[in-house]
């Protein structure tokens, strides 16, 4: 493997030192850097990460994200690892976005080896805190993690088995106060388990990187659910009642007066024009259009 | 179509009167019964719903929730319509189950009609709020959808558009302070649209019919999450502390003192611990073994 200079080392108060881990629990003592040294400098970071083993289905999306969020300017942090980290690290090379790798080994023993791995040193970052010369050990891995979630603002879970390495980069993320984001997946593939898991202790589930972007960025997105005029198939009584509630807040029993309906189809057609996303529920049993 | 017996009418009030329906908003005034109408008196109830165009995937996971719910002694509530619904009381029905269709047409002219139908209306139990001899009417469908959720103890969404009847049943549910589960699935099929809103809107996210059985009967199912000793793959750290943990709550400090190790290898091997479910971290930083 062929680094094009030799690595650097930084330690916590010097230049260019990613200040986001100094209120992490185990702070790093120095951090070694080979490849595109200035790439530390790009924010924000996102991790995405996976299983070692993914589906079709999950390195597809691990591509999709890491394309749309490389785009949009966020630099994209894994683990080199097979899967998931491979397919992110590649397709974050490929949209000529910012891409960190964070290893279990010195920055010049990378673990796995291979083309993306030199590319890697060269187009993208390599970042440890082990010591050069120093060879992949398992316990290094589960530390590793902490650096990773640690210099990004969030982490993406692609796809993970019940009790995997990424689910132990998603603990560190919320412990240290991190976003988590997480995939779900056919219920009928172990490949979802971790992943659900997440989402069940809190996790964002998230459908789109537009939605991590909209996050991050404010920014709109091309996301699905952006309330427009009422949708075609609303029932009569629904496009009666989004007429009347033009300018208006009302109860469901003002309704009822001014449609001259009963109270049962009002309230079935004000629970359509909601799933609908056309009226919003007030405080104090008011209804009104949204947007 | 032929009902085995007359239908039955019945008011709030009545003998088997489905006493369910009186804290809900909108109670029907009355309710109409064609079929097994003993069926009534089964519980508890689930509703299964879902899209009338389903993958093969929600075909098949509406078929094993019917299934496994009916034989731990649930009746499944649904609609009748195609798709998730009929899978759900084909299942239920295959199972020797109870099952109830709740129509948006009287109990005379249940649509839509076919084999299943003819079957339901003398093995299983035809409901309705609307007369006999009405028709199908679009509005009447949020309404039934009402009745479906309140007859039940929760709702199984296992596959629904972005705004569907499905999530109206599912709105309706919430409102009657019935569970909702919604299963999830690949980000890249519209029809997981709907499940995954119904988890960001706080549904809890379901993998295996397990889950609800445990919840509705306390019992144990075959859930894949029931810890064990120590999972293989640990790291040698994870392994010694595990040992040092038996019959002790320590701190991480106290684990480094004991083991001999530095801190960041003891943060790194208690997370792993954590997500294998075999340590839990209580109040004031202590960490003990689960179970």
């Amino acid at each position: 493997m062929s680094a094009a200079r030799p690595p650097l080392c930084l330690e916590p108060g010097s230049k260019s030192w990613p200040e986001e881990l100094d209120s992490i629990q185990g702070r790093p003592e120095r951090l070694w850097f080979a490849g595109r040294h200035e790439l530390i400098e790009r924010r924000p970071r996102i991790a995405i990460v996976g299983s070692r083993s993914p589906t079709p289905y999950g390195e597809a999306q691990a591509r999709r994200f890491a394309l749309a969020l490389s785009e949009s300017g966020a630099c994209i942090v894994s683990g080199l690892a097979r899967g998931v980290d491979h397919a992110a690290h590649r397709a974050a090379l490929d949209a000529g976005g910012a891409t960190i790798a964070v290893l279990g080994s010195g920055v010049d023993k990378p673990w796995p080896t291979g083309p993306l791995t030199d590319e890697m040193a060269t187009r993208g970052l390599l970042v440890s805190e082990f010591l050069p010369g120093q060879g992949p050990r398992p316990h290094h891995f589960p530390l590793r993690n902490r650096v990773i979630s640690g210099l990004c603002v969030g982490v993406v879970v692609i796809e993970a088995a019940h009790a995997s390495g990424s689910l132990i980069t998603a603990r560190w993320a919320a412990d240290q106060g991190r976003s988590v984001w997480a995939l779900p997946g056919r219920v009928d593939h172990p490949m979802s388990r971790g992943s659900h898991r997440l989402i069940r202790e809190g996790a964002g589930l998230v459908e789109s990187p537009d939605e991590i972007v909209r996050e991050l960025f404010g920014g709109e997105g091309q996301g699905q659910s952006t309330a427009a005029g009422p949708p075609p198939g609303l029932s009569s009584e629904a496009g009666r009642i989004a007429v009347l509630l033009q300018g208006e807040t009302l109860t469901a029993d003002d309704i009822c007066e001014r449609a001259g309906l009963e109270l049962q189809p009002v309230l079935a057609a004000l629970v359509e024009l909601e799933v609908a996303d056309c009226v919003v529920r007030a405080p104090g049993g008011f209804y009104r259009l949204s947007g």
